[in-house]
C-alpha cells in the first residue's frame, strides 16, 4: 500500500494510547477531571519537565492555543507570531476569540523561525502606553514551526529573554513538540521552562493520540483564571478520565519519542530520497516531520496515481507540496515514495 | 460493591462503543472531518430523524449547548430557559463567551419544566423593538429536564408555538435526550422538529459514550455559519474518526435506548423503594435517569459509610440529595442501595 | 406652558455649562484629554472628593457603567444589581459587551434598593470557586435609584463591608448622583470612597450637562487597563476639551447641587400636592428627582389632554406613572401639574 | 501668534455649530433621538446624498468605524484596509472589540491607497469557505487616507467592484470627508454610494463640529441591527439634540465645504513652500488638509524655538514630520511657517 502524507493527523491512534483508553473504561470515576488519572496527570508531568506546572487538559490543539494566549494577552493586547503561524492563519480566529479580540501581528522570517531582529521590528512599530494602540502582550512561537523546521534551543533562550525584557509572556505551541524534542535531543525542560517559556500548548493527538492536548502553565500567574476559561469555553471534558490515560500512555515508556522518532525519521529519510532529484527542490531545511517540497507536476500526478497522498502547497511556491510523515509511517512507505519519485523523474 | 449515584458523567463507556472507537483504527483518515466515518454521520442522523438536518459534532454538551445559542440569538438577544438551567448555572458562563454576550434570562417553573405561562410572563417584561434592552432570541429547554422529569410532548409543541409566534428559535438541550425518549416512547422525529425545535444537543456522553455530542440543526438558517464558530470555539475535532465512531454505534442497534431504558429503569426502582419511607420525600416526579429526594441525615451518613455516592443537592430543599442512574447501574447496586435505606429507616 | 415630565434627558443645559462649553473654544488645544481642561479635572475631583481619585471621561451614562463593571469583573464572573438596574434593564446588554460576557444577576429588593438579605441570598446560590459557574465579582448598586429612592449612608457602608468580605468590588451607577447626595446632605466622599465605594458612574448629563459623565475610579487597580478600555468602546473624545470644560462648571459654584435641589424639589412637591387624592398612590418613597405613581387612566389622560408629559409605567403597577422633575422644572410647572390633577380628582 | 499643526482635533468649534448648540438649547426635547433635530436628520443626509440611508450619530469617529465594521463583517471574518488605516493602528482594537474578534488584515500599498492589486495578493491568501480560516468580509478604505492623499473616484469604484464580486462589503472611512470631497469636486453621491460604498464613517468633528459622526448606511441590510449594536456600545446620546445640531449647522450652508476648502487650501500652500527647499522632502501627495514632509532636524527644532507645533511622524522616514491643516488655519501661519522654513533653510 502506498504511503498517506497528508497530515499527522490522518493517522490513526498508537495502540498504547488505545489500550490505556480501554484500560480506563473500569468502574465509576468522578467527572470533571476529579477522577484519579486526571488528578495524577499534574504530578506526571512533573516528573517529565523536572519541576511543578499546572496541567489542564482540552481535546484540540486549537483549544490550548487559545487558551494560553487569552491567559497571557489582554483584550488590548497584541500577540506576535509568524506569519504562518497555526495560531493566526488555521484557527479561523480562535485566538481573537478567546482573548475577546487581541490583534494577532504576523512576523515575516525565514524557515518558520521568528528571530530577535524580525520581531524587533515589528515591536518598534508600536507606541508602547499609548492607549490608541493594542500594546504587544505574547510573543507565540511553534516548536516545530510550520515549516517543519525547529528553533534551536539558543534561538528560544534569545527569544525569550527579548520577549521578557519587554514585559511580555512567551508562548510555545507545541502541536509537534515531541518532534521537536527528538529533533533537539535535549530535555523537556531545557526546551521549554529553562529556555524561558511561560505555556506551552503540549500537543500528543499529531504524533499518536486519539485526541489529548494539555496546557502546561509553567508562569504560575497564568493558571489562575485557566479553569474558568476553558469551562467558558466548552472544553472541560466530563469524562476526563479517558482524555488523561492518553496522556500518561503517552509519557510512559517513552512512547512520545518512540513515535516522533519514526516520523522524524521518515521525513528525514524522505527528504534525502527527493534531493538532487532533477526538478525538485526541498524548500526548508527538515528538522521534524515535515517536508516541504517542489515538484514538477508531472511527478506529483504521477505519485498521486500510484496513490501516494500528499497536499499541494503553494505558500511554499510554484510546485510546492507537503509531505507530513506520521508516527506510523513505515520504512515501505517512504522507500516506495521515493523509488516512485526517481523513477518519474527518469532516474 | 454498593452503586454509585453520583453522575451519569461518573460511568464508563459502553462496550459497543470502545468496540467502535478500536475499530476506526485502522488505517489513515482525513482529518477534521473529511473521514467516511464523519461524513455518514449525517445520512445516519437523516434516518435517525426521518428528515435532512445538519450535523456538527463536539466533545462536550457544554460547547454543543453554547453553540446552538450563538446560532440562535445575536449577541443582543436574550435567551429564556429555567431558571435550573444547565446553560445558565453550570456553564460558567459559555453561552455568554459564545453568543458574544447575550443575556440569559432565567425562569421559575415547577420541576424544571418551563411553561408557556411562565415565559410569557418574562417575555412579556421586554419592550420589545426597544434598542434599550436586549431582545427575545431564543428559548432553550432540557429535555429531560435538570430535575429528571420529561416534558410532555404537547408540552413542547405549545412552547415550541409560542416561541415561534413570537420571532424567537427554540433549542433543546438534550445532554439526556435519549433517556426522554426512552421516557416519552416516541419517536427521535416527533420529539424535536415535528414538535417545532429548531436545533438541538444530541448528548451521547451521559449515556455510554467517551465523549460525543452533536449539534443537529434543523432549521437550515442556523447552520450557515455553525463551522466558523465551532472551528473558531477549539471544538473542531482533527481525529474526528473516533467521535464520529461512538456516535454510530450509539444510534446503530439502538444502544442509546438499551442504555437509557436501564438508566431510567434504575432511577424508577430507586424512588420506588424510597418512597414512602419515614422521612424521605421525593422532591420530583422521577421520568427519567435522576431522583431528587429529601432524607434524613443519618439515612445519608449511613448509606455513605456503606460506600453508596451520590451528591447533597441544596436546591432539592433541606436533607436533598441528587441520584443518578447510570447506563451502567445494575439491579443488585439499586437493590442494595433501597435495601440499606430501609434499614437504616428502621424498616 | 404645561410642565414636561418625561425624563431629566430631556431638559437642556444649563446655562452655566453652555458657557463654559463655548468658553473652551478658544485656541488649539491637544486633542484626546491631554488639553489643561482635561488635565485639570484630576485635581478638580479631588477636590470635591477630598481624595485622590482616577478620572476618565465618557459621552453617556451607560458607557460609564460598562466600563466600570469591566474593570471590577471578569468574563466569568457575575454582578449583582437591583432587579431594576439600569445596568441588566435599560442599556442593551453594554455591561456583558464590555466585561465579554459577565453576567448580570438581578436581585429583587423593596423600593429599588439592594438590602444585605437579599444580596446575601443571591450570592450563596452560587457554588465559590467551582468553574462550572460564574463567580460573583460585583456589585451595582445604584444612587439615586431606578425608584426614585436613596440609600441611607449606612445602608451603602454595609453592603460595601458585605461586599468587600466576600472579595468582590463596589460599582455605583450615579447617573443622578447629585440628586442622591443634596438628599443625604453629606459629602460626595462620605457618599462614596469614605462607606466603601470602589468605582462611581459620576453622572451630570442628566443633571443639566450636554454630555458628560466621569468615572471615578477610587480603587487604584480598576484604573489600570481603563484608558485602553475607554479607547477600545470608542468612548476616547478627541475635543475632549469641550467635555472636560462641562464637568468644571459642573462642580464650580456647586452648579451639581443647586441643579438637583431644584429637581429633588420640585419632585418633592409633585408627590405632595399629588398624596391624598382620591386613586391616586404614590408608590416609592420620594427621596431624589422622580415620583412612582398609580393614578386613574381618566386622570392620567386629562392630564396629557391638558399638556403635561409623562411616561406610563407598567412596573409600577396597575396605572403606575412615572413624573421626572429636571434641573429647569419650574415652580409654576410642578403647581400647574397640581392643580389640574385635583381637578381632575374633583378637589 | 504662530501656527499649530498638529491636529485638525486640537482646532476649536467652528461658530455655525458653536451658534447650532445653542440654538438646540431650548424647551424640552425627547431623549435619545427621538427629538426634531435627530428625526429629521435622516432626510437631511437624504438630501446631501441624493438619496435615503440610514444615519446613526456617534461622539467619536472610533465608534462609527468600529460599528460599521461589525455591521459589515462577522467575528469569524477579515477586514482588509490599509496598513496604515487609523482602524488598525489607532483604535487599540476597537474594531476587533465591536466585531467580537473579526481580524484586520494590513495591505501595503503607496501613499495610504488600496489598490486592487494589493488587495488582491492578500485576497488570494485566504482559503474561501474554509472553516479552518476567518473570511475575507469587508474591505475598508480611508478617504481622504492617513498618507493625506485621496483616492480619484475611479479607483474607489473599481475597489467597490472587486470587493462586491467577492462578496464583501465596503466601508468608507470618512474621518476627513469633507477634505476629500473639496479635493474631489464631486458631489456626495458620486464618492460613496454611486461609486459603491456600502457604508460611511461620516466624519464631521476635526473639520469643526464639536462632537459629530454620523455612520451612514447606504446598504440596508447594515442597518438592521445597528440600533442594537449603538446603544450596547454606549454611544446612543441621552441628549441627541447637542449633537444633531451639530451636523445640521455642518451640513447647511456648506459649512463642511467652506472648513475644508480652508483646511486643504492651507496644506497645499503649506507643501508649495517647503518644497524645493534644501533638505525638504514632501513625502506623499498633498491632495488634502495633511502635509507629510522629511525636513532637516535643525529646521524642525528652529521652527519649534518659534512656537510652531507640528508632530514628528517616524512612518515618513528619517525627520518625517506631519502638519495637519485645520479648518482654523489663517493664512497668516501658513505664510509664517512657510517664511521661517525657508530662512532656517537659509534661503
Amino acid at each position: 500500500m502506498p504511503g498517506c502524507f497528508l497530515s499527522d493527523n490522518s493517522a490513526g491512534v498508537s495502540p498504547e494510547i488505545m489500550d490505556a483508553i480501554a484500560g480506563a473504561n473500569s468502574g465509576m470515576a468522578a467527572g470533571y477531571g476529579a477522577d484519579p488519572l486526571t488528578e495524577s496527570l499534574k504530578a506526571r508531568f512533573a516528573d517529565f519537565f523536572e519541576r511543578e506546572a499546572e496541567v489542564f487538559v482540552v481535546a484540540t490543539g486549537t483549544a490550548a492555543n487559545a487558551l494560553s494566549l487569552a491567559a497571557c494577552c489582554p483584550p488590548w493586547g497584541a500577540v506576535l507570531c509568524h506569519e504562518q503561524a497555526h495560531v493566526t492563519v488555521d484557527e479561523c480566529g480562535a485566538p481573537e476569540f478567546y482573548t475577546a479580540g487581541a490583534k494577532l501581528c504576523p512576523v515575516a522570517a525565514p524557515h518558520g523561525r521568528l528571530t530577535v531582529e524580525a520581531l524587533d521590528a515589528t515591536f518598534t512599530s508600536f507606541r508602547l502606553n499609548d492607549p490608541h494602540q493594542t500594546q504587544p502582550g505574547a510573543v507565540s512561537l511553534s516548536q516545530a514551526t510550520e515549516a517543519g523546521t525547529v528553533y534551536p534551543m539558543d534561538a528560544v533562550r534569545e527569544i525569550a529573554a527579548w520577549t521578557h525584557e519587554r514585559g511580555m509572556k512567551l508562548h510555545m505551541d507545541g502541536a509537534r513538540f515531541a518532534n521537536a524534542l527528538v529533533s533537539l535531543g535535549c530535555t523537556p525542560a531545557d526546551a521549554t521552562w529553562r529556555a524561558g517559556v511561560d505555556i506551552l500548548s503540549f500537543g500528543a493527538t499529531k504524533n499518536g493520540a486519539l485526541a489529548a492536548e494539555a496546557i502546561i502553565v509553567f508562569e504560575p500567574s497564568l493558571a489562575r483564571s485557566m479553569a474558568y476559561r476553558r469551562k467558558r469555553g466548552g472544553q472541560l471534558l466530563s469524562k476526563s478520565r479517558f482524555f488523561s490515560a492518553q496522556l500518561h500512555a503517552y509519557l510512559d515508556g517513552d512512547l512520545w519519542r518512540r513515535n516522533a522518532t519514526r516520523a522524524n525519521g521518515a521525513a528525514t529519510a524522505l527528504s534525502r530520497g527527493l534531493s538532487g532529484l532533477p526538478g525538485v527542490e526541498i524548500v526548508h531545511p527538515v528538522e521534524a516531520n515535515e517536508v516541504f517540497v517542489r515538484m514538477p507536476e508531472a511527478m506529483a500526478d504521477g505519485l498521486r496515481l500510484q496513490g501516494f497522498q500528499f497536499l499541494d502547497w503553494p505558500k511554499a511556491g510554484r510546485g510546492g507540496r507537503r509531505l507530513v510523515a506520521s508516527a506510523n509511517a513505515t520504512d515501505d512507505e517512504v522507500r516506495g515514495f521515493v523509488a516512485a519519485a526517481k523513477d518519474l523523474a527518469g532516474q
